[in-house]
């Protein structure tokens, strides 16, 4: 074969970029974006795009700068997920539930160039700022080589905002308004080149910033609004904060697919029931959460849905009786599994025909394992980190889910160090365990800290918690690994009770929620103890923080009697069905 | 930015042979191909082309050998599609209805290690080798060195085939049996490497081979299946040859989409019917010959269609009559646009949902134009290739369609020259000519050679057989340019009736087109002759010869009292409505 070098014409970078130029040319007139009363078509968000990279070149934004934004669902961030790489520059997308000191810390690790703030944040951003002058300050420079590091803040305001919200000179509009529409965007060389840079909330350790290229960028995208089977035109509701890998990667989808983009400050009831039915919504993304939201709106804040609106879920396997409820109101939904460092979901639960006529719980027990590869991933396996084996196609046998493709981020900016531990023999690891059913679908079992090892069995912490979930009293649960004298360890459940509304008059113990669980599960999973809170300790983003309340457990004492009350079946499969490799495995994660 | 280096978690190459390994994993009992009798599920499809690879590679084919192959939509032929580049090699298709001649040259050019050859075309391929040999003696070399450079042909029987039908030893599922199923594909480190090599039909010079990337297929495949709307698990019918353009990549299309492969040898209306009920095909190929075939079926050929079945065709614009009446019967036909050096279809004509408000005609009008470009393409224009300027969006004047993007392909094999002559200036040419309409959609207008230019105006031949084709006796037009006296060119039709069924007695002459030309066009668009022909003269892919009409129009001689009849209309429009940006777009282009 012969050469046949690459040209200019065959050989072109990739980048979600020209899924809006494409956008502005095919779909010219279609609606793009709608935020309450403001509306834009395709060939003005394309105009917009192109005025505001124009602008942060002129405020010194060149290649590779950092343009961080602290804003919700509003169009300005839609936006900046075109008009900040068609400079060149790189979005760094913060989220919005972290305090002051989080966005001070990221601010310091990113060093922007410009900082966009939602006039919503203004004060946040304010203390932010002085922490940040106050510790370069502390650092032993002066407060004038402080100043002179801060970034450019810009603040955005929106139809909602009050007026004198200020924060410097600028604001979004006025970028927008001074900005050359035929900016002709710097034509991208290399495709490895960064586009985004997402912090990962990481609630035991120092923020991780997670880069991605263009190339990987563009194939998520493409292979979600593939998976999603998302069609041309989808209105698009976003219930799904934007600063989750870049809204999972349907920022640059729904260019890609012309459709439209629904935005929302809040994903109250209200607005989302609104929305849906005044835009005929047909696609939203969210985590499990939301479901609670739309299944408890009051009367007032429904609507009537009048068709159905596809529902990609993840970031917790949605509890099965959660599901069924929801999927009753109207919502068809997909379950998904990713990171930020896949780029948003790396494998989504496909669904299969014949599966439609097994009975509701079964189905929602499908649906809840996280599934296939998304299309563009080279590869996904559970392995046995130890030997870099993949374990069985068994559904028990457990191993860490390991990934591998051209969507997985560049790796950690400025870490070297968190960049090389993430990658082994050629594959990302995610730190999740699972395992693989005999179809080739994977399930998680847990976050590999997760695993409970008690007298040689393995208890996930998730499949306990999806028990406790589905007794009609439990608002949050979360299950932790406790010493236990005689299993090793032995699990541990805190809860959160809902108000007792129903007036029910029955008390809820841990007498009760103990009885419960032997009911649903086998003896050996029951929860040892049982701890009540008001509300579980979360992290900004909701992730519940398990390394506290795996702390606290530390200290509980099993009860004697409690101990030596373990029915002796736990025992008998201890003894009579050990599964060796499943235990080497977990206790390698552990 | 930290350089953040790729590894090889985070950068893979992009090929199709993904598709199939996870086809293998994710939908491993779904059938994947089915011909006749013969079924396959997507895990052994997958070993099966694992066992190909591995005794290609037994037989000495290594890295980018050239592995051809003449076969009509046969199981065997679709393996080769994965199994071929598992072993590193690179696939060449041969159109099955070149004749020996062109089949030896292309094998001359080619110098593929093995040939695989179905049986039906084994007396064809005898005769190519023989020519193969007697060129090989005729150049000055003697009979063993020439023996010494054919293929080692490897023959395709199948469930059809008569036995003892062989040439040479070999047989395809001899392969099979004896080959590896756990071969493990070598690792494809470039994705610029070579996949596929397509010749051109190439009417009037030597073919040139195409050669793909496996990038290139790679990203095609995902816009196609993209803008096709695929969906998982469709049920694919063959009609469309897999040598064209790698069956306008649904060959690995329909393996990402874990679809089923319906294989039929010839697309017959029996065939094609009878697998679309029994299989439930939803989706086929095909160019609009086909419905011819499809309409005049026999009433014992025809079967009750049971649901839609998504129809994309390309190769030449369906007439807007032949579209309504295909629709009626139960096919919903998409149009594209596409040639083989730009991977298949390049433009979609996508669909609007407002559309479907129109008439019949005018749907049929907005489906016959070519359309958007498809996802993965990086840009597509129409310019005027004197000066490279985009043509305005006003759906008149004409300029070069030209295209860019990772899906083009690298170049012609062995052909420096056209292949430098096919870019320009960062972009492919396609030497079709078009206009943009407002909204952004392109429509062909002529191929580059059959603009006619009269009397200044632009009069493209393919509008003209439009009309042609929608008069009820006309079976095949074409139209090409004729000197004239007055005009410098005028059009001459030659026209293919079809036999007289309907028991009309109306006699179909000359006059009597001409009077249904003046009465459906713009006088001067009406052609100053009419040819009639028993067939009109064709390639062996069924493209007419114009180049043989023109040589044949160069010599009529029109008619004085025709030429001094020709309305003064056409004068008025010469004079008071030149469009002098068109007039020198086409002319460039004669």
């Amino acid at each position: 074969m012969d050469a046949l070098p690459k040209c200019d014409a065959n050989y072109v970078a990739l980048t979600p970029l020209t899924f809006v130029k494409r956008a502005a040319s095919v779909y010219a007139a279609r609606p793009s974006v709608v935020h309450d009363r403001v509306r834009f078509t395709w060939s003005q968000t394309y105009e917009r795009c192109c005025r505001l990279a124009s602008s942060l070149r002129s405020l010194n934004v060149t290649k590779n700068s950092v343009v961080s934004v602290l804003a919700p669902n509003v169009p300005a961030l839609y936006e900046m997920h075109f008009g900040v790489p068609m400079a060149g520059a790189v979005l760094n997308t913060i989220n919005t539930r972290l305090n002051a000191d989080n966005v001070a810390t990221i601010l310091r690790h990113s060093e922007p160039k410009v900082f966009f703030v939602d006039w919503e944040y203004v004060p946040k951003v304010r203390d932010a700022l002085k922490i940040l002058i106050k510790s370069r300050g502390a650092g032993g420079e002066g407060a004038d080589r402080a100043a002179s590091f801060l970034p450019l803040v810009v603040v955005i305001d929106d139809i909602n905002s009050p007026t004198g919200v200020r924060l410097g000179e600028l604001e979004y509009e006025q970028l927008i308004r001074r900005g050359n529409p035929n900016f002709i965007p710097e034509e991208l060389r290399d495709e490895w080149d960064p586009i985004a840079l997402n912090y990962t909330s990481g609630t035991t350790s120092q923020p991780k910033g997670v880069v991605y290229s263009h190339r990987g960028a563009y194939l998520s995208t493409l292979s979600l609004i593939l998976g999603w089977k998302m069609g041309t035109a989808p209105v698009y509701l976003w219930s799904l904060p934007m600063f989750h890998c870049n809204g999972w990667t349907f920022t640059w989808g729904i260019a890609a697919c012309g459709g439209t983009n629904i935005c929302i400050r809040n994903p109250t009831a209200l607005d989302m029931y609104r929305n849906i039915t005044e835009h005929k919504v047909t696609h939203m993304c969210c985590a499990p959460i939301i479901f609670n939201i739309l299944l408890e709106a009051k009367p007032q804040e429904r609507r009537p849905m009048n068709s159905t609106v596809e529902v990609l879920t993840g970031g917790a396997p949605p509890p099965a009786a959660l599901l069924q409820k929801i999927e009753l109101l109207g919502f068809h939904v997909t379950h998904a599994y990713g990171l930020t460092e896949a780029t948003g979901p790396a494998l989504v639960c496909e669904w299969q025909a014949q599966w439609n006529n097994l009975d509701p719980e079964s189905r929602s027990k499908l649906k809840a394992r996280q599934g296939v590869s998304i299309l563009t991933l080279a590869d996904v396996d559970v392995k046995n980190l130890e030997t870099m084996e993949s374990v069985p196609r068994d559904g028990k046998t457990m191993g860490e889910i390991v990934l591998r493709g051209s969507s997985i981020m560049k790796g950690y900016y400025k870490d070297p160090k968190a960049t090389s531990n993430a990658f082994k023999d050629g594959w990302f690891l995610t730190g999740d365990v699972g395992v693989v059913h005999a179809d080739g679908y994977l399930e998680i079992k847990d976050r590999s800290k997760d695993v409970i090892i008690s007298g040689g069995e393995n208890i996930t912490s998730v499949e306990l918690e999806n028990v406790l979930y589905t007794h009609p009293r439990v608002l949050e649960a979360a299950v932790v690994a406790m010493p236990h004298p005689r299993w090793g360890e032995s699990p541990c459940a805190f809860i959160a009770l809902k108000t007792n509304t129903a007036g029910d008059s029955d008390k809820v113990d841990e007498a009760e929620i103990i009885s419960y669980c032997r009911k649903n599960l086998p003896h050996y999973m029951v929860p040892k103890k049982v701890e009540f809170m008001q509300e579980l300790p979360k992290t900004p983003t909701g992730k519940i923080l398990k390394f506290l309340l795996r702390e606290t457990a530390k200290n509980f004492i099993v009860p004697e009697e409690k101990a030596q009350n373990t029915p002796r079946s736990v025992v008998t499969t201890y003894v009579h069905h050990p599964e060796p490799q499943e235990q080497v495995v977990a206790m390698s994660r552990m």
